[in-house]
């Protein structure tokens, strides 16, 4: 027995999430349909993370246990040949066999990207979202450091998942401009439900001038969801990349 | 009676190229329908270049005459509305009655991208090629050169095409690397059919020691189309801007 370890690339675009649902295509819907094609054995695989529908991921870890004689780090290619062009395997290994894609995780970094505008560019509207507000680069860099360290974050997610806890810890966050575009980078020990979607529409918010930068520690304090700003548009999410 | 020139961006995937055809869907045919549907006439469209099936083009010109009373610099917006989404209007102008975007046209600039490897990476798949040749940036670098200045280009053409002069000149050529991707930037008083796709090709097989830098030289001497390289895939290929 063998513990697979994948790392794929795949364009959520046209996926309802990352997740096997009762109806619609999933990233692991079609990644046990292609290990099964490879291997004749029906698997379940473990991902590194549920994502939403529309929110791609360019790193995504997921794992699997099987009989087999591929070598292990050949495995991607004829996975490839049978996946659909929006998932490919960019990596494949053998992992020790207590290894767990989601357990294991210390850390996730997620990129989220935004542009200002009224009219969306089809070259890159695919992985970036249109705001219709102007916000300030200076505000929203400034605002963001806010987010770093351990917080209750609470109201900075959606409803709709059940957690123990709603504290988590973020070790990176920042913010940078180029071509015309807003790159938001975090780095944390794991996010709640819509929680980098909802950092993302607050510091636009607060870029805007629509809430003080003071709102983000009222947040934290209060634990009020109307504290946080709105749940910016999945397409501009990308999950880049898991630290074991 | 007005010209309007508009500035398009489009995702030419799942596009036929750019001029209307018997069958397939084009830019040009998306365009006129949406200008039907906002001005009720019937109009024919002028476009800066025809670009083949798979092109894309992030700053296409294209102009046409008509009856209205939309400000011309509001014209992109009912446009935007009905459009699909791999086109959209950046911008719209009134332009002198006998502008022409393709016999004013000065010089166009285009951009080819590619990455050596066996993987597609979904994220960036539709924009850029990948190439199995494990071509030297220096060695493309130095060569790319070669191509500055007026030349006879009938070498680096494909058949298909009638033109009456293969006479062109290249005001400015240059390859980058950034992020393990190639980028080729070309401006030029004019291409011929595939005639970046062909310098792409030329360019990589030079890189990977298929081809001596010297065989571009010997391919403007002899005008032998076997003395270029292959023609590199169209999905790498944008059509940046038009200067005029």
């Amino acid at each position: 027995m063998k513990n697979i370890k994948l790392i794929i690339e795949f364009d959520g675009t046209d996926f309802c999430g990352s997740q096997v649902q009762t109806r619609g295509r999933t990233v692991q819907g079609e990644m046990e349909q292609a290990i099964e094609t490879v291997t004749g054995q029906q698997l379940r695989i473990i991902g590194c993370s549920r994502t939403d529908s529309g929110v791609h991921g360019r790193n995504y870890v997921l794992n699997f246990k099987c009989e087999t004689t591929i070598p292990p780090d050949r495995f991607l290619y004829p996975l490839n040949d049978v996946l659909p062009p929006d998932i490919r395997v960019k990596a494949s290994s053998e992992a020790p066999l207590d290894f767990h894609s989601r357990k294991d995780a210390i850390s996730k970094t997620y990129s989220y990207t935004f542009r200002s505008g009224r009219v969306e560019f089809p070259l890159t509207s695919r992985y970036e979202s249109l705001e219709k507000l102007d916000p300030s680069y200076e505000k929203m860099k400034e605002a963001a450091s806010g987010f770093l360290g351990t917080h209750d974050f609470k109201a900075f997610r959606s409803t709709g998942s059940s957690v123990q806890s709603t504290v988590r810890t973020i070790h990176h966050i920042d913010i940078q401009e180029a071509d015309g575009r807003f790159i938001l980078t975090i780095t944390g020990n794991g996010f709640l439900y819509n929680m980098v979607r909802i950092i993302a529409g607050t510091l636009i918010e607060i870029g805007a001038g629509l809430r003080s930068i003071d709102d983000i520690q009222g947040a934290f304090q209060t634990l009020e969801r109307s504290k946080a700003g709105k749940v910016a548009p999945a397409k501009g999410l990308v999950l880049e990349s898991i630290e074991y």
